[in-house]
Order: structure tokens, then sequence, then C-alpha cells
């Protein structure tokens, strides 16, 4: 059964999306997407309708899908291939009664939204969809770490700081690869886990001399860990990798005074494997009854 | 006790060594590095000397160090960051007596200079080198998988054609990132191998229909494998990777019309791994008494 | 700083734990141990007083450490080293405002103790130990595996019904084996995560035919679930793995039955790793502020 | 196609193969079997027929398979489950010019045969069996490994001796079960492979107080490693497991007398996985023009 359906803002996992819902018959219209590379590709696929306005774009639809995360700074939407700037107020005021559906949405929005009668929905909730990113994110991490190095990761020392969906998964994957992986945490539990996978571990709350000792450190932590305390330590042909998004967990600054090569790895799951996301969210948009 | 040493040609690896050896006080010469980006730095390194004739970068060292491989062509040296052309045969007569050290030499070349008395030596028959060479290899062409799709690695069928050096450690890292892999061999023995470490095998002669369940081909074989016939099979979304030197074991003609996405990543570890490459070479060739 | 204990009942874990304790010069005071084949050596041990009656050997000391788990029946303690019959209610009552730690304790039973201000730990609430118990009741069925097929495991299909923590560990160590590992289970969040893990999943309520293809079925969950219906599509050679403490998840009659070798294997942390639990007991008992 | 086999001596891996051989519509004439507890059976199955003597068993039969090993001390065939005495000269002589297949067969044996035109073959040339046989040798030290040890594998530091098949299949499956895994090797390309592995690397002729670390020391050599000088350094508590043939590589008189613990595990493949060996026995044997 074909349906209907606006595509706003968003990375390349919206454009991938956009032609996954397209080839099954659905008819979507998209704003927000002009400037990405496949932006013209877009153009010649049948039942995509490039929109000129927002209101355009979702008049005909049923259900709205915004960008994953919805947005960075807590106002516009996160449109990394538009110059449009559209607030996250225009695009519910717009929609009105129709289902929204987007990723990472602050709670309180969604508080506010629920009170309103609006049908706000993170789909990022969908368990399935986070493992997946946090997969894609731990793979895209893998080939920063590669390319930004100029030595093999098979038998290097890497610290990953955090043990949530990320840890749990770029760290099997740094161990197949033949790295010496520690895991830091803070819950008493975790400790137990990173043992049980057979990681050396480390507390969060006391890292400091101990890290010396890495070649790689990865941080998966949304806060402030390696302040210029912590940096003292590190050594200065470490690689440091922050996959948490604003404010990350590293002080950039000081690591650039230190002469520390440091990455902030953003977004990887729409970088490294924008299809496999887009097919995971047209499952979860079109199939079951969950919306 | 320091030395004194000419590189001649190379790649990043042969910067990286210049550094290392300079770094323990020996005295380097170096010719036919001048375009690489880190040349501008060799200059302000104490005990490096960077000459304007291949005479003048030969006369006082006491071992040659050329490129790894020696050549492409079997004519000219292997020199990437160099317009210079230098002959192999120009070479050897500036060198005369003394110890050239390059990587995969032709036989013929080394039965030749045995003859000659003239000392010519392959470091890639080291075996921890070529082994390294091969994790290099590896990590590089799982850089590149990640680059160059738009889905994740988990969960995807890879075939690996040939099980030698490069195919025994990539099947491993592969299997590492929840990969489901296939190696392909000829080798009675190497299939027993291969099940022993819990992947599928194919054999390589019967490759054809069989190709059109893989997301991912890795060719390590150095003769044509995959050409017209055989490449009606594969499917169009596959992505192709030849990690095999001239002349490769893809039909990258017969891909390219066929819309198949294919990769030829040649020289994997002065790319991915140099300076790991260059503390080997500089152990194997300041190290022992093998020299 | 040495302290006083009671060990009452319990495997050979509890004899091991005797043992460290009193090497830490504590006082150990031991009843319902006796039939131990370990029994001999406690009598020569310094430190360790073997009692004769419940009594004498709480009297004096700070801590009641009881068995893990405490009851099999809810009536009588878990006694596997004596003949001896003790009831919960006659060792609470004995011990009075003591603290006593045991494992496993019925949720009621620690209810009803809060109540009447009774100090009674369950030490399985430590996630450390409950993972160590999961990591030693892992190699349990491994060892049980080996031993009771005619075949390797390498290559097997294997299906572990239940993805708690027993279905964690033992998934991964099995796949570490070279076994083709499933897992099944009933929550959404589950599945991703066995996904991510790279195994192959089913749905615990669906399954029936599916269940003809697996050489080895290992059951964790302590509910009926391999009924008659289910056995029908089990295969006659495969060998049925039960580690589910009573009634457990498989109709052992059924299957004697339908000629399936089936093993109920209980209790194996007791059995595999009696040294390393005892250590972990003895940290958690003696260690931290936790008690 | 149906055909007539003797099955001279041998383990249950033999009695497991008449049945399999009497399964596909062979006659199966077996010697030196009786003891075995599967023998009653035996007596049952239809075309495998019991016989008195060898000449009987003999007579009939187009091939005569033979015990792996054929012999344990060079004179007599290996007969575990019989109490007959039958030479490697008696079989020969009976079986005249029909071919005789068997494992482990010593060299001059087999020279001595060639030069005499006896067709005398040794099944464990087939490096898939070898593999096979290294595999179950493997999954054997694990059981051998768990079954003897009061703590748990996860974790612990593992020497293997040698890199040869076991060596190389063993420890990928101990770093699969979570221990930390050395493996101690002679040649150079050895340590290259295991470094590759990610696994640690001793050489071989270096052992001494670097044993002191291991937990679990594993031999596959099969001559005196373990000497008196090199137990010395030995933990008490380790456990040894030799894996090597007649005369083993450990001193076993000096480890019982420093009591440390010591199993000769020997003919593992025939305890641990008689059935997957007769398998793939019964193809080599009646399968393909091997033979």
């Amino acid at each position: 059964m074909s349906n209907k359906f606006a595509i706003i803002g968003g990375d390349l996992r919206m454009v991938k999306l956009a032609n996954h819902l397209a080839k099954d018959k659905n008819i979507v219209y998209t704003y927000g997407l002009e400037e990405a590379e496949e932006s013209e590709e877009l153009k010649n696929v049948e039942n995509i309708i490039i929109c000129n306005t927002l209101e355009q774009a979702i008049r005909e639809a049923k259900t709205i899908i915004g960008p994953i995360p919805l947005s960075k700074d807590g106002k516009y939407l996160n449109t990394p291939f538009s110059n449009k700037k559209i607030t996250i107020n225009n695009l519910i005021s717009v929609s009105r009664t129709k289902k929204i559906i987007a990723g990472n949405i602050q709670k309180d929005l969604i508080e506010t939204a629920k009170k309103e009668k609006i049908q706000l929905i993170d789909i990022m909730e969908q368990e399935e969809l986070a493992i997946l990113n946090a997969i894609a994110t731990a793979e895209g991490a893998i080939e920063v770490a590669i390319t930004n190095t100029d030595k093999i990761l098979h038998g290097r020392k890497v610290l990953i700081i955090g043990f949530g969906r990320i840890g749990k998964i770029l760290s099997k994957k740094l161990e197949g690869l033949s790295c010496k992986v520690t895991c830091s945490a803070r819950k008493q539990e975790d400790f137990a886990w990173i043992k049980s996978y057979g990681y050396e571990s480390l507390h969060t709350n006391l890292l400091g001399k101990n890290l010396s000792q890495f070649d790689i450190i990865i941080n998966t932590v949304p806060h402030l860990i390696l302040d210029k305390e912590k940096l003292e330590y590190v050594k200065k042909d470490c690689l440091l990798i922050d996959l948490a998004s604003k404010p990350g967990g590293i002080d950039f600054n000081i690591a650039k005074e230190k002469g520390i090569k440091t990455i902030w790895a953003l977004a990887l799951p729409g970088k490294v494997a924008p299809d496999t996301s887009a097919e995971f969210i047209k499952n979860i948009v079109v199939g079951d009854g969950a919306f």
C-alpha cells in the first residue's frame, strides 16, 4: 500500500530514504536536501517531488520525517545539505496534527509535544536503530583510526571511554582487529561485563597518569572528560577520537596546543552507512503498528 | 654505533625510515623523495642530507636502501615522490660493491646479481616484514571497504580470493568485524585450514554463479581471476577490491562497463602504516647479522 | 584485620572459601560440610574449627555465610556435603541479629527478613559475582558439550535459549570455538544486541520446526520451553543441555522417551571453578563497606 | 557401490567407522575391537562380521584398515579394545598384496613397504584429517583444562609450547575463551605469525624464569622440553597438559615430585570426536581416487 511522506532536512540517510520509499511506490516530498551531491539524481526519480517551500512539502504528506538528530542547537533543524534555516517551531506549526518522526529529539520538546497532542516520535528510541547506529559509528571510528595514524592498529593499546552501546560494540570490533582494548566506565556492573568480555577496565573517574600507556583514546561520553589536567598525561603521538556529540568529551583547544592529533568524528552513521540506516528507517516508518 | 645510509626513491615508508635512522645518530643521504609532503621537514632534520644527484647520495653511504617494491615496470626505480627517472641498472652500477637493500625484487635480477657478486638483498624475504605488510594491507583493505560502501560491513558476505598471507590475516580481521567470510583457494591443504578457522570455502577454479551471493569481493591473487565471464555473476551493488599488484586479478574495464564499483588498492602498507613499516625496516637494516 | 565467620552448608566453593578466609588469619567455624572430599584437609588447617552443632558454629561468629543457592526446596538449606537437615528458619533463629550472607535467596524471604530487621543479604545481587557465575557456568556447559558428543563442536549449529547473563557469555565463548551460534530471546532489544554480536536470532515463542537444524540446544530459561510438542522437531542425535534451575526448561521424560540425550547441568560454578568463586566471595565478604 | 573392508584394532573411531561403512551397505569384517563398550552393539549390525582370527577378517576384504596410530611401540598394533597381540609384521604378511590403510605409520616402515611393493598408506598424510585431528585434540585439551582446574579459564595466562597444527588451532580456541595466550616456537617465521594472530610469543629455547607467569602450560612438542631445570620455575598451582605422544615433552616424575598437577592427554581425537573422525576416514577410504 503506497503512502505519502515528507522528508525535511537531514543527511545522506534521508536522501537514501527518499529513494527507498519512492522505489516502493510511495510519494515522497523533499525539502532541505538541495545541496546534497546526490540531489541531482533525486530530480529524476519517479515519485520524488523536490519542493520549494516547507508548506508545499508538508501539505499532501501523511507522515513528516525530520533529521537525525532533529537539531544541533535546539532551535533550527539539522540541515547539512541546505542553506535554508528551518526552525523546529516552524516545522511543528506547519505539520499541525500530522505525525512527525525524527531522531535524538530533546526530552523537553517531546514532553511539550505530548501535552499539546502533537505526534512527535523519536525514531532513535527504537533500540534496533540505536544499535545499528552504534555499529555504523564503530565502523566509522575504525576507519578514522586507520586513516589518521601512521602505524597499524594491530597490537596497539586503545582506551574506549564509556561502556554504553558504542563502547560495547566498538570494543568487540577493535579486539577483532587484534588491538589491546581497555574500557573505562563508572558503574560496578559495567566493570564486571568489561571483564567478562576479556578487556581491561579502568574507572573513568580515576583516569590520569594511566592515560600515558595508550596509543589511541576514543571518547563516547557526552561531557568533558579529557580536560587540561588529564591531557597532561596523554602521549604526544596518541590519536584522540571524540565520538560524543556537543559539547564532546575532549578539550580540543588544549589538545591542539599540546600538538596531540584530535578528530571530532560526528554523524558517522550518515557518512559510513547511510543506506543501511535508510533501510532500517524505512522499515520502521512504513512497517509496523509501532507508529 | 652510527652508520651511513643512502635512501633512494620509495614511498612514505622511506621518508619515515630516514627520520628513524637519523634520530638514532646515523647519517642519511636521500635522493628521489623531493616531492613528498614531508620532504620540507626532512630538510631541517639533523643528520639528513638531501642530495642532488644519485652519485652524491651513494658516494659516502655504506648501505643503499632502495624502494619497496624496487620497481613497478622492471626498468625504472619506483619513485612516487620524485619526477626523476632512475634505472635499476644505473643504481647498481653506481652502487658497485656496496650492499643494496630493496623490496619485491624480480627473481631474475637477484640471480643475475648473485652471479656478478653484487650484494642485492630483498628485504621482503624477511618473513616478519612480509607479514607486517600483510597486516597493514589488511587494515588498508578494511578502510577501503568502509569508505566505499553505503552500508555497514557488519553481517555482510565477503569473499576473499586467495589464502596466502594477506588472505589469512584479512579473513581473521573481517570475521572480527562480524562479516560472513568465505575464502577461495586451490590447494587441498588450504581448504582444511580455511575450515579450521571457521570460514566457508570455495575453489577458486569453480567461481561462477556462486559469486552472486557476495556483497564485497577482495582479490589477493596476482593474475586474472574475475574475467568477463565471471563478472557476469557479480551483483551490481557488490564492491570489488583488488589488492594484487599488476596485472591484478580483476578485468577493470569490464567491471566498469557493468557499473560495478571497483577499487584497485595498491601500495597500502606505505599509505596505511608507513611508520610501523619504517621501524621494522630500520630494525632489519641496522639490527642483526642477517645483513 | 582478622574476623570471625561461620560457614554453614554449601558446595565446594564454601570449602575453598573456608581455606581462603583462614589463610588470611580469620577464624572460621564450619558446619554442614563434613562429607566433602576435602573435608579431611580442613581438619588440619589452622584457624578452621569444624563444629558439631549449628549453635556452636554460629555462637562466636560475627558473620554467617550460608549456601549458594541458600535452598533448593525453599525449606532446608542446600547441603550437598552433609546428611544434616538444617531448616532456613532454624538458621535465622539461631543467627538472630547477626549478618547472614547467602546466594539466590527467595524474594519473599528477603522481604520478610527486612520487615523483621534481620540482616539477610543475597550475595548474588552483586553483579560481579553473578557474572563470574555466568562465566563459570558457560565454561562448564562447554565441558559438558565436549564430553557428551562424539563429534567436534567446531562448525556445529548450536541454539542457546535465553539471552540473559549466561546466554550472552556462552554465545561469545561458543563462537570463539567456531560454533555457528543462534540465540533465542523474546525482547526486541535483545534481538538487536544478538545481531550486533553477529549471531543468528530466533524468537523463543516461535521455536518449533526450526529446532530441527540444531546439533546442540542449550536452555538457560527457568521454565518449560522444550515441551512435548517442541521436542517433536528436535533431531534424534541432538544434544540437549539444560542450565536452568528447577523446574528446568526441558521435559526430560519426553526427551528420554524419544531417545534424545539430555544433560541437566546444575550447580556448575561450584564444580567448575570453586576456587575462583571462593576468592570472589571472600573479597565481597571481607572487602568493602557494602556489607 | 558396496565394498568389503577389514577393520583391525584401533580405538572408538574404528567402531564408529565400522558402523558408518556398514550403514552404506559395505561388508565389514572386524578383529581386535571385542572389548569396546559398543562391541555388543556391533554384533547386531547388519553387514558387520566380528571375526575370531586375523586371517578370517582379512580373507574376503579388499581393503584393510588398521589403527590410528598404527602402533605405539613399533612392534604391535595399537589395540586398546582388545587383549590380542597382533604384530605389524603379522598384519602385513596376512594382508599380502591388499591395500592397508592406517595412521601415523613410522617412516622407515613406509619405506620398507614401498620397496617390497606393499600398499601401505598413511591416512594421516591427508592434510584434512590431520587438521580435523588437531581440532579434536584442541577441544579435548580444553575439556581437560576445565575439568582439572578449580578456577575459570577466562582471563588466565596459558602457554602453548609449539606452533604446529595443534598449536595454531588451540591458541585460537583459547583466545576465543578469553584466555591470555602465549605461544612458544623456534622459527623466525612462526614468531611473525604468532604476532599476526595477536598472541604473545616466546622462544622455546629461552623458556626458563618466564615460565613462572603461567597458570596453564600445554605442550605439543614430541620431545623433552620441560625438564628438571625448567620445571623449577613453574608455579606450584600451574596445570601442565602434555599433548605430545611418547616420549612426551614433560618430565612427569619431576613434576609429580614437585606436586605440580600434570595430565598426559593422549589419543584425544578417538575420545572426543570419534564420530567426526570416522566420517572423515570413511570419506577418504571410500571416497575418491586418492587410494
